[in-house]
């Protein structure tokens, strides 16, 4: 095996935008999971895992280039000549197994599923090429009932994983109402030729969190020029039209009843804008039905996300607790990103100028870590037909760094996540490893988490080695022990430091010393009671 | 979005060797994993999770062909040039960390990880391209205690997926075993020139559970013709080496003491093959002290699996209960398919040929679900000194298909795998959706899976969905049941011939009729006595 190489061998490094996720992490999402699983069941929704990568044309007309199929999304050739890419989201592998299986499946059809995606671009801190989002969605109904559920799902959700109410907020908007009032303003949105100008009010609109009403102002208008310098190109929009706009964006902040006769003016008889007046006042209704109030979940015309993806409803799931972040919301929901990877590939916008995509320094609403919306086009490219969909989709590592910010991890996973590490048996005579071996199982099987050490080194470095695991404590039997028939069973350090937090340090060493010999046959209930009053240390 | 691409849409399909996962299969797993984890927990072994994809010369050198990037491994360029592949097993990944964080790391390092795998091979019936492995490891001791208890942590895993003792085996061999058989035969395996000879061994061997002795004879002698004529080139041993190697391979069917004493004669003075006899004799002495008897762990000359790849001991979890089944081996274990793939290369083999790795039709035993073995050499390629390791892998859906024919699924996800679909509250007014909406909330409140019917159809189509959900019951408000402040529960035909399948009919119906109406405030309960008595389905 050492062969050869030796003197070429590769260097151990990952590709930038990876990362390697460790221990803790991986359990206390493996628990947040499965929490979030358990609501999406109790709504009915049905798990589906489709595989990494799809027919680079089957993930569709969102690349952002398709002449350049590496272009955003991970991209290689089958040994026939197809192209082949990794997915970038849920919902377009969703679209095609919709459209594959539509005659089999139950309408509508109801499914949940969580897994990594991929996205070819410039990694920046927090920022990875590779993450996992957890998406819900009902496909085959053009009823807003689906929308306000996803709503309610968003909420409740939330406050499973221990956030509580009047820590977050589901935002809600229409693309309708934007359209309405845009068509008001003179740039009819069914007009090909506004639609660039279309997307730089979203942009603009997108900015409203960070830059506030005269930095959006300033966007809408001419232009705006940065701290740096940078000048960012404006909407051009007249005097009048950046009123109607502003009017709308911030129209969130009056009271639920204010916005909406607020909006119903600015919509005024555009068909579009009344349609989605409709359609928020039904899901208004429904939400109110099942006591998700404005407490929970808000009408809020900033709400913008990937908005050139969705043709209705639109959600964000927002933690409005500060908190100081340098994290993105690029994973956070469907279509996120869009709208922030636009701004890179057209070289006017370098991430300086994007404080809410990159995350900001100074403490903060939390913000987002989930969202979505609905999407009545998305199946249309294989069917031929219009399948009406709505999704959510959480963004999965967003959501774990705000867990861990409210400290909510522990308590989720039952004490799972803060798990110590195993109690340590050392071998104090290699020659008897089959004594050692048998007391370790005789631990495991009272449910503690136990290992013989396997290492070859001497006594000092298992005592490193233990500490190094986090273990509660070690147990030791050396020629003095057997010729007892006892066992020594050793807290560590880390473990005393540890106890000493909670309580007062004196007390503690009174009543447990830091190591204690018992007969042999007293060691499972000995450990047990030292693993068991310890914090944060769990048996297996 | 339905605008243009409509006519010349892309076809919905996936690409050969991908498979789409269903509910039933999604929760079963997720449960077998949880379960898997605790065990592995309980062993004191660590998470750890890893990226999709690496550099591919981080992968290494145990690629098919490290001159055709996309030959067996899915390879793609980043920017820059470099190439990149996503992971074949979970093992070099793990070598590149290790590699990479060696200093920080307690050692032995011990992790666990789970996930998918890629292999960009040509697919076949149960043999896809992307497949989930489970895999421990402990790396940085070259002690056989660790090889020990990794054949434990296999044997208690399957326990505790409800496998019963004496319908798995573990089998454990040494490579340096063969190695000294080898060396006392007269094929030096430290001699380069013999290696593609061995290699023919190796691959004999692997056959004997298809071929039986006769067909290996022929195998290691002058090659086999098989039913469809075609014609396997055989490893030329001499007649005193094919009786050598045979008495070594069948060594494993007599008892346990008569097996080592038998291999002890074959390997003689050689020095590796008697280091491989220590091995196993330590080996053997940990595990009796465990308790783990012949029944669960034994050892047997006749495992060869990936033997290129390990320097040590190696091991099979194998189900022996029968089984009809076409599944395959591929992705149980570390390692394999290694030897199915050089079949492939070579040319001499298209798979006809290849029983074991392709599944067989008729009853048989169910076979490997998991394997592993040391490997020494791994880390060394970045280290450029040798850290010993050692680990073990289950090839997660093929554990899933045994747990399947075992019937072990149900019972194990605490009935969540055979999950019923949601109770389905029916919109009978589309007006008073505010209503169902409600009365939805108060099912799921009291932990049942309940939905609001969604979709726009009719009372016939919703009963056809509530079907197609496998929903226990619906919920009926009508004008009716509204006028008399009542609900109608209704149970579905599929519900109703479920459970006549477990009880008399009559009895049954008897009992319960196929509806009930019930006042307003009895919805809750009514609807909960109803879930509760059907089997297998069960609350969120």
């Amino acid at each position: 095996m050492a062969k050869g190489k030796r003197n070429r061998g590769p260097k151990a490094r990952l590709p930038r935008g990876l990362r390697d996720i460790g221990g803790v992490e991986v359990r206390a999402t493996a628990a947040m999971l499965a929490k979030i699983r358990e609501v999406y069941e109790a709504y009915g929704f049905e798990p589906l895992e489709t595989p990494a990568f799809e027919y680079t044309d089957a993930l569709g007309k969102f690349l952002p280039d398709e002449d350049r199929p590496n272009e955003g999304v991970f991209s290689f050739q089958d040994e026939d000549g197809q192209w082949l890419s990794l997915r970038y989201d849920l919902t377009a592998p969703l679209a095609r197994y919709v459209a594959q299986h539509w005659d089999q499946l139950p309408k509508p059809f109801r499914r949940y599923q969580w897994g990594p995606v991929w996205r070819n671009e410039k990694p920046g801190p927090g920022r990875y090429r590779q993450f996992t989002q957890f998406d819900a969605d009902t496909v085959g109904t053009p009823s807003v009932a689906a929308d306000a559920e996803l709503c309610m799902l968003a909420a409740e959700t939330l406050e499973a994983l221990g956030i509580p109410r009047g820590s977050y907020l589901i935002r809600v908007n229409n693309r309708k109402l934007l359209d309405g009032v845009l068509e008001r303003a003179g740039l009819d949105p069914s007009d090909s030729a506004h639609s660039p100008r279309r997307l730089t009010v979203l942009r603009a609109i997108d900015k409203l969190d960070r830059l506030g009403v005269a930095g959006v102002r300033l966007l809408l208008g001419e232009g705006r020029r940065d701290e740096s310098g940078d000048f960012t190109e404006g909407a051009r929009l007249s005097e009048a039209q950046i009123e109607t706009v502003l009017g709308f964006v911030t129209a969130g902040r009056a009271s639920p009843g204010e916005t909406l006769s607020t909006i119903a003016d600015l919509v005024g008889t555009s068909a579009v804008g009344k349609e989605g007046l409709a359609e928020l006042a039904e899901m208004g209704e429904l939400l109110e039905a099942a006591s998700f109030d404005a407490q929970r979940v808000r009408i809020d015309p900033s709400v913008v996300r990937g908005l050139e993806y969705y043709t209705g409803p639109v959600f964000e799931a927002e933690l409005t607790f500060e908190a100081t972040t340098t994290d993105t919301t690029e994973e956070t929901g469907k279509g996120s990103g869009r709208i922030g990877r636009s701004e890179r590939d057209d070289g006017k916008d370098d991430g300086k100028d994007d404080g809410k995509q990159m995350g900001v320094v100074a403490p903060t609403r939390f913000g987002s870590v989930g969202g979505g919306g609905r999407y009545d086009g998305l199946v249309a490219r294989f069917k031929g037909q219009a399948v009406p969909a709505t999704g959510f989709s959480i963004g999965v590592s967003r959501l774990y760094a705000a867990l861990e910010a409210l400290d909510k991890l522990g308590g989720m996973a039952g004490g799972d996540a803060a798990a110590a590490g195993p109690v340590v048996v050392l071998v104090m005579d290699p020659e008897r490893r089959a004594e050692y071996q048998q007391m370790t199982m005789e631990l495991r099987a009272a449910g503690l988490r136990a290992e013989m050490y396997l290492g070859t080194a001497g006594l000092r470095a298992q005592m490193k080695y233990a500490d190094k695991r986090r273990a509660p404590c070690v147990v030791i039997m050396g020629e003095d022990e057997r010729a007892r028939g006892e066992v020594t069973i050793k807290d560590l350090e880390e473990g005393a430091r540890l106890a000493a937090e909670i309580a007062d340090n004196r007390t503690w060493r009174e009543a447990r010393p830091a190591q204690v010999s018992v007969p042999r046959d007293e060691l499972v209930q000995t450990v047990a009671a030292i693993v068991e009053e310890k914090p944060g240390r769990g048996g297996a």
